[in-house]
């Protein structure tokens, strides 16, 4: 209690004033160097990219050595398998980080495109232009890989970078790190493009979140808990990233064949990803159920149902009650909730209820029902007919994916190169004043 | 410091907790009253428009009989007297406000326009579409316009709105919310589309600011500190507008009779605004200065000038020595502070430091300064050889305007309807699964 009082203070102790100070520097650092990158046009960027990838292959061994020590602690600190796979870099997984800057430096430079212009009737010429953001922020886990992305992303749209990853990666991302600025210096862009603060813990993250004015835009990427508390205690912008409780409703008109297929590959393509569906909603009418259950259950996922769907079960199928639980979860694994629904609006409604806003699809031959399902949910992506896992910047033509925007503001779905611009309003006359 | 405590703790109080439910039930109705309004085409929001407008004129007296309540009670309160104008409805000020509704049911409507669309290599049909945001609020101050105005705006883009004004006009906008409401059902929309939480005072504003998934964003409109209170204390995203400190350079080759014209009509065409200017840096080499200041001065313009300045002006023209204060401030009056420079780059590193980021201008003839300062002044607007007062959403072409972003995220400058819009991605397929 006693610690809560002191910070509710409006002074700062002379230790959280000195870490304040630190991380200051670093984003006057940023957005001095945000100035150089806003400069430097296309061919520079991407020589810059090519050379961090480069980098990359030639310290790999530096940069395998310093996540072995990671890994070592990790494991004598009982973190789990799974976790530590995330953690862990080889030579096949450096390699693809070099191929994703390789891509990034043959995509287009969002900088500069002009989004629209006119001559106004007094003459004026105006132009909206794409320009950098300036300086982004990222809070991530202890995926080193993400260091790499973001670091890349930031730099082809022109922005200076402060990092953020999880403190059981730190060597990795101080080896990572240290590849990228010399390679960034190397090209003659500055070093300080791409910093990180991780050398002062949790508080420097909190400092970076209350960096309004000197941080323009801050990303959180990883799981809901580290979502929410980026979220509950930015005074920076956020853009929300992620989480998706991703539901398919099979009406009375699909076809059964095609509803299996899209379901395995939705459920089972990849588990683990946020466009991965988590609910199915099955109109009481349609003829699906049975031959649906039946293949994810072959696939290995592991079924929870309500009462009406446990008691059509498909013989040897397998089932569990869903409880609220069930519907609120994003299993992230071969898992899934199944309900009956005995109307298109129950189906909508328990979307509205339940889901994050990410992806919805149905599946569907009747026009009026896709139209209205369409129009009536509120999602960033509404699917007919088609995989949940197609909710991707690759698979819809954005080249890069930074990740995908669960909030309205600013950008909505996956999100590109540009949603890391912002615009600049320009305009030019010859002495025009208003009447 | 028992106060502070007991905020901190996880449970609320029971007075507090049944606030928030009260609050929540308003956002609950938004949302299904937003869910309305988002199905309703162009034709039947513009009917809504124009009987809000016709409702204002038909109850005009109800209006202006609320308001003189709230005018009396200011004026026994010692309330001063450009505030209370600023309260003030008048049967014009009325007809104005109709007049706006009508300029807004004039408009084209932003929602269902295809942002973009393509139809990708696997033959999947994709299409962005805006759609409107769902429930935007307002904090705002003692403002009875501002009511109609986001109420109209709200409206025209699809929106629930929910409202906070300044409880000193309580009366007036809870007059004004009567007959917009009736004016709404009268043509068969929800009256939930326009709510205010005024009667929970400033806890009730304090749980909207809390309420991220119930309210997609919120807008605060009034002056620096409830900007600064909004943006410090919400987890809504909010869009920051409205404060300028907005800068004009002279460079050496620019015509010094267009420098005066500039400079008179950004200072006092109406300089209680936010896009009227209120520092001018002037570089040491132009010979403009001594005609600037005359006829600011001769317009009654106070100049607040550096040392410099001080020693060079001209015959019958008084200033006094400017201080960092004066760097930093709105004005919002007939006042401006002035500075000599040596060079672009001072100017653009004052800019740098003291700008919000809403306007700057340079007055020049040469190419390679004015593509600089376009290149290096990172604000929301950037103009060359005209008059500040151009960055306004009418004179821009917006139509109407919602605000003056001076943040970088989702909206840059004078924001439209448009900006009270998001995206929806929309994928039509025929089976298609991810390989």
């Amino acid at each position: 209690m006693t610690e809560l009082i002191e910070n509710a203070g409006a002074s700062l102790s002379g230790e959280a004033e000195s870490l304040q100070t630190a991380v200051h520097a670093i984003t006057d650092r940023a957005r001095s160097a945000s100035r150089q990158l806003a400069r430097a046009n296309r061919a520079w960027k991407d020589r810059a990219l090519l050379a961090m990838g480069a980098a990359l292959q030639a310290h790999e061994q530096l940069i395998l050595k310093a996540n072995s020590a990671d890994l070592e602690l990790a494991q004598a600190a009982g973190t789990s398998a799974a976790l530590i796979d995330r953690m862990r870099l080889t030579p096949e997984r450096i390699k693809a980080l070099t191929a994703a800057l390789e891509n990034l430096a043959s995509l287009p430079d969002p900088v500069g495109t002009v989004v629209r212009g006119q001559t106004l009737p007094n003459g004026l010429r105006l132009r909206q232009v794409q320009v950098p953001m300036g300086v982004v922020a990222a809070i991530y886990e202890a995926r080193p890989n993400v260091t790499v992305d973001i670091a890349g992303l930031a730099l082809k749209s022109g922005n200076a970078v402060i990092l953020r990853g999880g403190s059981a990666v730190s060597q990795t991302n101080i080896a990572l790190l240290g590849v990228i600025r010399d390679a960034l210096e190397e090209v003659g862009l500055p070093a300080d493009a791409v910093q990180s603060v991780d050398a002062y813990g949790r508080e420097g993250a909190a400092v970076l979140m209350r960096a309004r004015g000197r941080v323009d835009v801050l990303i959180p990427r990883g799981g809901h808990e580290l979502i929410q508390t980026v979220v509950n205690n930015s005074s920076v912008p956020v853009i929300e990233t992620g989480e998706g409780n991703v539901h398919i409703f099979i009406d009375q008109s699909a076809s059964v064949s095609s509803a299996v297929e899209i379901l395995l590959n939705s459920k089972t393509q990849r588990p683990s990803v946020c466009n991965t569906v988590e609910t199915l909603l099955v109109h009481a009418g349609s003829a699906a159920l049975p031959a649906v259950l039946t293949s994810l259950s072959a696939a290995g996922v592991r079924l929870h149902a309500d009462e009406r769907v446990l008691g059509l079960l498909p013989a040897g199928v397998q089932a569990e009650l869903a409880t609220d639980d069930d519907w609120a979860r994003e299993y992230m694994g071969l898992e899934i909730a199944v309900k009956l629904v005995d109307s298109m609006d129950e189906a909508i409604a328990h979307i509205r209820r339940w889901s994050t806003g990410h992806t919805e699809a149905i599946l569907s031959n009747d026009l009026s029902n896709t139209e209205r399902f369409v129009a009536e949910v509120d999602s960033a992506a509404v699917i007919v007919n088609a995989s949940t896992r197609f909710t991707d910047g690759g698979e819809l033509g954005l080249g890069a994916e930074v990740g995908i925007s669960t909030q309205k503001l600013h950008a909505r779905g996956p999100m590109g190169l540009s949603e890391l611009t912002t615009t600049k309003w320009i305009v030019h006359g010859e002495g025009q004043v208003r009447g």
